[in-house]
Protein backbone atom coordinates (compact mmCIF):
# COMPACT_ATOMS: atom_id res chain seq x y z
CA UNK A 1 0.00 0.00 0.00
CA UNK A 2 1.82 2.83 -0.96
CA UNK A 3 1.73 6.21 0.66
CA UNK A 4 0.24 9.21 -1.47
CA UNK A 5 3.29 11.18 0.02
CA UNK A 6 7.00 9.61 -0.68
CA UNK A 7 9.34 8.39 1.86
CA UNK A 8 12.73 10.13 2.48
CA UNK A 9 15.32 7.30 3.09
CA UNK A 10 18.50 8.77 4.34
CA UNK A 11 21.43 6.29 4.45
CA UNK A 12 24.74 7.21 6.46
CA UNK A 13 27.79 5.36 6.30
CA UNK A 14 31.52 6.06 7.35
CA UNK A 15 33.45 6.93 3.83
CA UNK A 16 34.72 3.72 2.78
CA UNK A 17 31.68 1.85 3.50
CA UNK A 18 30.45 1.32 -0.13
CA UNK A 19 27.60 3.70 0.53
CA UNK A 20 28.31 5.15 -3.17
CA UNK A 21 28.32 1.71 -4.82
CA UNK A 22 25.30 0.44 -2.87
CA UNK A 23 23.22 4.03 -3.35
CA UNK A 24 24.02 3.83 -7.33
CA UNK A 25 22.73 0.18 -7.77
CA UNK A 26 19.87 0.36 -5.18
CA UNK A 27 18.12 3.23 -7.55
CA UNK A 28 18.59 1.17 -10.45
CA UNK A 29 16.82 -2.01 -8.25
CA UNK A 30 14.37 -0.13 -6.87
CA UNK A 31 11.01 1.74 -8.86
CA UNK A 32 10.05 4.97 -7.92
CA UNK A 33 13.13 5.59 -5.69
CA UNK A 34 15.22 8.96 -7.04
CA UNK A 35 18.35 9.78 -5.31
CA UNK A 36 19.14 13.60 -4.30
CA UNK A 37 22.14 14.80 -5.07
CA UNK A 38 24.23 16.91 -2.81
CA UNK A 39 26.33 19.53 -3.28
CA UNK A 40 29.34 20.59 -2.53
CA UNK A 41 32.69 23.18 -3.08
CA UNK A 42 35.10 20.60 -2.93
CA UNK A 43 36.76 19.56 -6.15
CA UNK A 44 35.38 16.16 -7.87
CA UNK A 45 37.52 13.34 -7.03
CA UNK A 46 38.84 10.80 -10.12
CA UNK A 47 36.09 9.59 -11.43
CA UNK A 48 33.51 11.41 -9.93
CA UNK A 49 30.61 13.21 -12.43
CA UNK A 50 29.45 16.28 -11.59
CA UNK A 51 25.31 16.17 -11.29
CA UNK A 52 26.03 12.62 -10.52
CA UNK A 53 28.00 11.61 -7.67
CA UNK A 54 27.99 15.72 -6.27
CA UNK A 55 26.80 19.14 -8.07
CA UNK A 56 29.56 20.66 -7.81
CA UNK A 57 30.01 24.36 -6.97
CA UNK A 58 32.11 27.44 -6.55
CA UNK A 59 32.23 28.91 -2.99
CA UNK A 60 30.49 32.46 -3.30
CA UNK A 61 27.90 30.48 -5.38
CA UNK A 62 26.90 28.21 -2.21
CA UNK A 63 27.39 31.23 0.18
CA UNK A 64 24.35 32.81 -2.17
CA UNK A 65 22.18 29.95 -2.17
CA UNK A 66 22.86 29.42 1.63
CA UNK A 67 21.48 32.79 2.23
CA UNK A 68 18.45 32.09 -0.04
CA UNK A 69 17.98 29.73 2.37
CA UNK A 70 18.01 26.79 -0.46
CA UNK A 71 19.35 23.99 2.03
CA UNK A 72 17.91 21.53 3.87
CA UNK A 73 21.17 21.40 5.71
CA UNK A 74 25.02 21.89 5.27
CA UNK A 75 27.65 21.61 7.31
CA UNK A 76 31.68 22.44 6.20
CA UNK A 77 33.92 19.51 6.42
CA UNK A 78 37.78 19.59 6.29
CA UNK A 79 37.10 22.99 5.48
CA UNK A 80 34.70 22.35 2.14
CA UNK A 81 31.01 23.00 2.16
CA UNK A 82 28.07 20.17 1.91
CA UNK A 83 24.70 20.68 1.55
CA UNK A 84 21.37 18.67 0.61
CA UNK A 85 19.25 21.11 -1.69
CA UNK A 86 15.67 21.71 -0.17
CA UNK A 87 13.11 22.26 -3.27
CA UNK A 88 14.09 19.25 -5.61
CA UNK A 89 13.37 16.67 -2.13
CA UNK A 90 10.33 18.60 -1.33
CA UNK A 91 8.64 18.66 -4.91
CA UNK A 92 9.70 14.82 -5.00
CA UNK A 93 7.84 13.44 -1.84
CA UNK A 94 5.08 15.72 -2.67
CA UNK A 95 4.46 14.01 -5.62
CA UNK A 96 4.60 10.77 -4.52
CA UNK A 97 8.18 9.79 -5.14
CA UNK A 98 10.33 8.01 -2.56
CA UNK A 99 13.62 10.15 -2.49
CA UNK A 100 17.28 8.49 -1.24
CA UNK A 101 19.47 10.68 0.56
CA UNK A 102 23.02 9.89 1.02
CA UNK A 103 24.30 11.84 3.52
CA UNK A 104 26.89 11.88 6.84
CA UNK A 105 25.63 11.29 10.19
CA UNK A 106 25.84 15.23 11.43
CA UNK A 107 23.96 16.20 8.51
CA UNK A 108 21.25 13.17 8.87
CA UNK A 109 20.88 13.85 12.59
CA UNK A 110 20.32 18.17 11.44
CA UNK A 111 17.46 16.36 8.88
CA UNK A 112 15.67 14.43 12.24
CA UNK A 113 15.45 17.69 14.01
CA UNK A 114 13.40 19.00 10.81
CA UNK A 115 10.52 16.01 11.75
CA UNK A 116 10.20 15.04 8.57
CA UNK A 117 8.66 11.55 7.57
CA UNK A 118 11.85 9.77 7.31
CA UNK A 119 13.79 6.54 7.19
CA UNK A 120 17.55 6.67 9.09
CA UNK A 121 19.52 3.63 7.79
CA UNK A 122 23.19 2.97 8.81
CA UNK A 123 25.67 1.19 6.29
CA UNK A 124 28.04 -0.63 9.09
CA UNK A 125 31.36 -1.80 7.39
CA UNK A 126 32.12 -5.19 8.89
CA UNK A 127 35.00 -3.30 10.90
CA UNK A 128 37.31 -0.43 11.72
CA UNK A 129 39.86 -2.58 9.90
CA UNK A 130 38.26 -3.82 6.42
CA UNK A 131 37.42 0.40 6.98
CA UNK A 132 41.03 1.12 6.97
CA UNK A 133 41.84 -1.04 3.91
CA UNK A 134 39.53 0.20 1.96
CA UNK A 135 40.55 3.97 2.39
CA UNK A 136 44.51 3.19 1.90
CA UNK A 137 43.68 0.98 -1.39
CA UNK A 138 41.08 4.09 -2.76
CA UNK A 139 44.24 5.88 -2.23
CA UNK A 140 42.39 9.32 -2.63
CA UNK A 141 43.89 10.28 0.68
CA UNK A 142 46.38 11.21 2.53
CA UNK A 143 47.51 9.14 5.54
CA UNK A 144 46.80 11.72 8.02
CA UNK A 145 43.13 12.40 6.17
CA UNK A 146 42.46 8.23 6.11
CA UNK A 147 43.30 8.80 10.18
CA UNK A 148 41.13 11.57 10.74
CA UNK A 149 38.37 9.88 8.00
CA UNK A 150 38.63 6.64 10.52
CA UNK A 151 38.16 8.88 13.91
CA UNK A 152 34.95 10.27 12.39
CA UNK A 153 34.01 6.74 11.36
CA UNK A 154 34.42 5.94 15.46
CA UNK A 155 32.08 8.26 16.28
CA UNK A 156 29.62 8.31 13.26
CA UNK A 157 29.24 4.20 14.25
CA UNK A 158 28.64 4.89 17.98
CA UNK A 159 25.59 7.10 17.18
CA UNK A 160 24.24 4.07 14.73
CA UNK A 161 21.59 3.44 17.02
CA UNK A 162 19.64 6.67 16.33
CA UNK A 163 18.95 5.27 12.95
CA UNK A 164 15.88 3.41 12.11
CA UNK A 165 17.98 -0.13 10.69
CA UNK A 166 21.65 -0.84 10.31
CA UNK A 167 23.02 -2.97 6.87
CA UNK A 168 25.98 -4.53 7.66
CA UNK A 169 28.14 -4.61 4.33
CA UNK A 170 30.01 -7.51 4.80
CA UNK A 171 28.80 -8.68 1.00
CA UNK A 172 27.26 -6.08 -1.24
CA UNK A 173 24.83 -8.30 -2.77
CA UNK A 174 23.69 -9.31 0.63
CA UNK A 175 23.70 -5.69 1.92
CA UNK A 176 22.00 -4.45 -1.43
CA UNK A 177 19.38 -7.35 -0.55
CA UNK A 178 18.52 -5.47 2.81
CA UNK A 179 18.28 -1.74 2.12
CA UNK A 180 16.10 -3.12 -1.40
CA UNK A 181 13.87 -5.10 1.48
CA UNK A 182 13.66 -2.14 3.66
CA UNK A 183 12.62 -0.01 1.01
CA UNK A 184 10.02 -2.76 -0.24
CA UNK A 185 8.40 -3.06 3.60
CA UNK A 186 8.44 0.91 4.24
CA UNK A 187 6.39 1.05 1.70
CA UNK A 188 3.83 -1.73 3.20
CA UNK A 189 4.41 0.12 6.86
CA UNK A 190 0.59 1.43 8.07
CA UNK A 191 2.63 4.37 9.82
CA UNK A 192 5.87 6.09 10.63
CA UNK A 193 5.40 7.37 13.74
CA UNK A 194 8.65 8.63 14.76
CA UNK B 1 22.38 -7.10 12.21
CA UNK B 2 20.25 -10.10 13.80
CA UNK B 3 19.00 -9.55 17.04
CA UNK B 4 19.70 -12.36 19.28
CA UNK B 5 16.01 -12.66 20.75
CA UNK B 6 13.78 -13.93 17.35
CA UNK B 7 11.19 -11.68 16.51
CA UNK B 8 7.43 -12.94 16.39
CA UNK B 9 5.80 -12.23 13.05
CA UNK B 10 2.15 -12.34 13.31
CA UNK B 11 -0.32 -12.10 10.08
CA UNK B 12 -3.30 -11.68 9.76
CA UNK B 13 -5.87 -12.01 7.02
CA UNK B 14 -9.59 -12.55 6.19
CA UNK B 15 -9.99 -15.97 5.35
CA UNK B 16 -9.80 -16.49 1.60
CA UNK B 17 -7.03 -13.95 1.26
CA UNK B 18 -4.05 -16.86 0.70
CA UNK B 19 -2.52 -16.28 3.43
CA UNK B 20 -2.04 -20.21 3.80
CA UNK B 21 -0.28 -20.47 0.53
CA UNK B 22 1.43 -17.11 1.55
CA UNK B 23 2.94 -18.56 4.71
CA UNK B 24 3.90 -21.56 3.62
CA UNK B 25 5.66 -19.90 0.53
CA UNK B 26 7.12 -17.69 3.40
CA UNK B 27 8.94 -19.83 5.55
CA UNK B 28 10.63 -21.95 2.32
CA UNK B 29 11.83 -18.71 1.18
CA UNK B 30 13.66 -17.32 4.46
CA UNK B 31 16.08 -18.76 6.12
CA UNK B 32 15.17 -19.25 10.30
CA UNK B 33 12.02 -18.89 10.19
CA UNK B 34 9.47 -21.11 11.59
CA UNK B 35 5.60 -21.52 11.57
CA UNK B 36 3.91 -21.74 14.77
CA UNK B 37 0.97 -24.36 13.96
CA UNK B 38 -2.22 -23.30 15.84
CA UNK B 39 -4.30 -25.76 17.68
CA UNK B 40 -8.06 -26.17 16.63
CA UNK B 41 -11.15 -28.85 17.68
CA UNK B 42 -12.60 -28.48 14.28
CA UNK B 43 -12.65 -31.10 11.95
CA UNK B 44 -9.86 -30.93 8.96
CA UNK B 45 -10.86 -29.37 5.56
CA UNK B 46 -10.16 -31.36 2.87
CA UNK B 47 -6.25 -31.55 1.97
CA UNK B 48 -5.63 -30.37 5.60
CA UNK B 49 -3.02 -32.13 7.34
CA UNK B 50 -2.57 -32.91 10.72
CA UNK B 51 -0.07 -30.92 12.49
CA UNK B 52 1.00 -28.95 9.03
CA UNK B 53 -1.89 -27.13 8.98
CA UNK B 54 -3.17 -26.91 12.61
CA UNK B 55 -3.01 -29.72 14.65
CA UNK B 56 -6.37 -31.04 15.32
CA UNK B 57 -7.38 -31.96 18.81
CA UNK B 58 -10.16 -33.03 20.55
CA UNK B 59 -12.78 -30.86 22.98
CA UNK B 60 -11.70 -32.92 26.01
CA UNK B 61 -7.97 -32.56 25.48
CA UNK B 62 -8.20 -28.56 24.41
CA UNK B 63 -10.27 -28.28 27.48
CA UNK B 64 -7.38 -29.88 29.65
CA UNK B 65 -4.70 -27.60 27.92
CA UNK B 66 -6.54 -24.31 28.40
CA UNK B 67 -6.61 -25.28 32.35
CA UNK B 68 -3.33 -26.06 32.32
CA UNK B 69 -2.51 -22.49 30.58
CA UNK B 70 -0.82 -23.82 27.60
CA UNK B 71 -1.79 -21.23 25.53
CA UNK B 72 -0.41 -17.93 24.20
CA UNK B 73 -4.35 -17.05 23.33
CA UNK B 74 -7.36 -19.16 22.67
CA UNK B 75 -11.01 -18.37 20.80
CA UNK B 76 -14.30 -20.06 20.32
CA UNK B 77 -15.13 -19.74 16.15
CA UNK B 78 -18.29 -20.73 15.08
CA UNK B 79 -18.33 -23.08 17.80
CA UNK B 80 -15.09 -24.44 17.43
CA UNK B 81 -11.85 -23.87 19.59
CA UNK B 82 -8.78 -22.32 18.06
CA UNK B 83 -5.57 -21.67 19.99
CA UNK B 84 -1.46 -20.80 20.05
CA UNK B 85 0.21 -23.05 21.67
CA UNK B 86 2.69 -21.28 24.25
CA UNK B 87 5.83 -23.30 24.36
CA UNK B 88 7.14 -23.58 21.70
CA UNK B 89 6.97 -20.17 20.03
CA UNK B 90 8.77 -18.81 23.62
CA UNK B 91 11.50 -21.46 23.01
CA UNK B 92 12.20 -21.01 19.22
CA UNK B 93 12.15 -17.18 20.14
CA UNK B 94 14.46 -17.39 23.48
CA UNK B 95 17.27 -19.16 21.18
CA UNK B 96 17.05 -16.51 18.10
CA UNK B 97 14.50 -17.53 15.86
CA UNK B 98 12.06 -16.28 14.23
CA UNK B 99 8.71 -17.02 14.49
CA UNK B 100 5.62 -16.95 11.87
CA UNK B 101 2.35 -17.16 13.15
CA UNK B 102 -0.81 -16.48 11.30
CA UNK B 103 -4.24 -16.00 13.23
CA UNK B 104 -6.89 -14.14 12.75
CA UNK B 105 -7.64 -10.40 13.88
CA UNK B 106 -8.96 -10.88 17.33
CA UNK B 107 -6.32 -13.43 18.43
CA UNK B 108 -3.42 -10.86 17.39
CA UNK B 109 -5.25 -8.44 19.26
CA UNK B 110 -5.18 -10.62 22.77
CA UNK B 111 -1.21 -11.20 21.77
CA UNK B 112 -1.01 -7.23 21.20
CA UNK B 113 -1.95 -7.26 25.10
CA UNK B 114 0.89 -9.28 26.30
CA UNK B 115 3.28 -7.06 25.06
CA UNK B 116 5.80 -9.33 23.44
CA UNK B 117 8.33 -7.89 20.67
CA UNK B 118 6.31 -8.58 17.77
CA UNK B 119 5.57 -7.37 13.93
CA UNK B 120 2.25 -7.26 12.96
CA UNK B 121 1.38 -7.87 9.07
CA UNK B 122 -2.16 -7.63 7.81
CA UNK B 123 -2.58 -9.61 4.31
CA UNK B 124 -5.43 -7.34 2.48
CA UNK B 125 -7.35 -9.07 -0.41
CA UNK B 126 -7.41 -7.11 -3.42
CA UNK B 127 -11.31 -6.19 -2.93
CA UNK B 128 -14.11 -7.93 -1.04
CA UNK B 129 -15.62 -9.20 -4.46
CA UNK B 130 -12.45 -10.95 -5.22
CA UNK B 131 -12.57 -12.66 -1.43
CA UNK B 132 -16.35 -13.53 -1.91
CA UNK B 133 -15.18 -15.35 -5.04
CA UNK B 134 -12.49 -16.89 -3.59
CA UNK B 135 -14.25 -18.07 -0.75
CA UNK B 136 -17.57 -19.48 -3.06
CA UNK B 137 -14.70 -21.03 -5.80
CA UNK B 138 -13.03 -23.21 -2.50
CA UNK B 139 -16.43 -24.12 -1.78
CA UNK B 140 -15.59 -25.86 1.48
CA UNK B 141 -18.46 -23.29 2.76
CA UNK B 142 -21.81 -23.36 3.11
CA UNK B 143 -24.04 -19.81 1.77
CA UNK B 144 -24.33 -18.88 5.24
CA UNK B 145 -21.31 -18.96 6.09
CA UNK B 146 -19.80 -17.81 3.21
CA UNK B 147 -21.61 -14.59 4.34
CA UNK B 148 -20.85 -14.75 7.88
CA UNK B 149 -17.05 -14.85 6.51
CA UNK B 150 -17.43 -11.90 4.37
CA UNK B 151 -18.61 -10.02 7.44
CA UNK B 152 -16.46 -10.67 9.60
CA UNK B 153 -13.74 -9.93 7.04
CA UNK B 154 -15.56 -6.50 6.35
CA UNK B 155 -14.91 -5.58 10.59
CA UNK B 156 -11.49 -7.28 10.31
CA UNK B 157 -10.70 -4.94 7.19
CA UNK B 158 -11.55 -1.84 9.47
CA UNK B 159 -9.11 -2.89 12.06
CA UNK B 160 -6.22 -3.37 9.66
CA UNK B 161 -4.70 0.34 10.92
CA UNK B 162 -3.88 -1.44 14.00
CA UNK B 163 -1.12 -3.48 12.03
CA UNK B 164 2.12 -2.30 11.77
CA UNK B 165 2.25 -3.36 7.72
CA UNK B 166 -0.29 -4.05 5.20
CA UNK B 167 0.52 -6.18 2.22
CA UNK B 168 -1.86 -6.79 -0.52
CA UNK B 169 -2.53 -10.23 -2.30
CA UNK B 170 -3.05 -9.17 -5.53
CA UNK B 171 -0.06 -11.06 -7.20
CA UNK B 172 0.92 -13.99 -5.17
CA UNK B 173 4.75 -13.43 -6.13
CA UNK B 174 4.55 -9.59 -5.48
CA UNK B 175 3.30 -9.93 -1.69
CA UNK B 176 5.47 -12.72 -1.02
CA UNK B 177 8.05 -9.97 -1.93
CA UNK B 178 6.77 -8.03 0.34
CA UNK B 179 6.00 -10.63 3.46
CA UNK B 180 9.91 -11.47 2.34
CA UNK B 181 11.29 -7.69 2.44
CA UNK B 182 9.21 -7.42 5.71
CA UNK B 183 11.26 -10.30 7.56
CA UNK B 184 14.67 -8.93 6.05
CA UNK B 185 13.77 -5.16 7.40
CA UNK B 186 12.97 -5.83 10.67
CA UNK B 187 15.95 -8.20 11.11
CA UNK B 188 17.82 -4.84 10.44
CA UNK B 189 15.91 -2.86 12.78
CA UNK B 190 17.69 -1.66 15.40
CA UNK B 191 14.64 -1.27 17.62
CA UNK B 192 10.94 -1.97 18.21
CA UNK B 193 9.35 0.68 19.97
CA UNK B 194 5.93 -0.62 20.62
Amino acid sequence: MKKKKGILFIISAPSGSGKTTLCTRLVELVDSLYRSISMTTRPPRPGEKDGTDYIFIEKPEFMKRLARKEFLEWAKVFGEYYATPKKHILHMLKRGSDVLLSIDVQGAMKIKRLKLDAVYIFILPPSLDMLRERLVNRSTDSREAIKKRLEIARQEIARSDKYDYIVVNNRLESALDSLRAIIVAERCRVKRDR
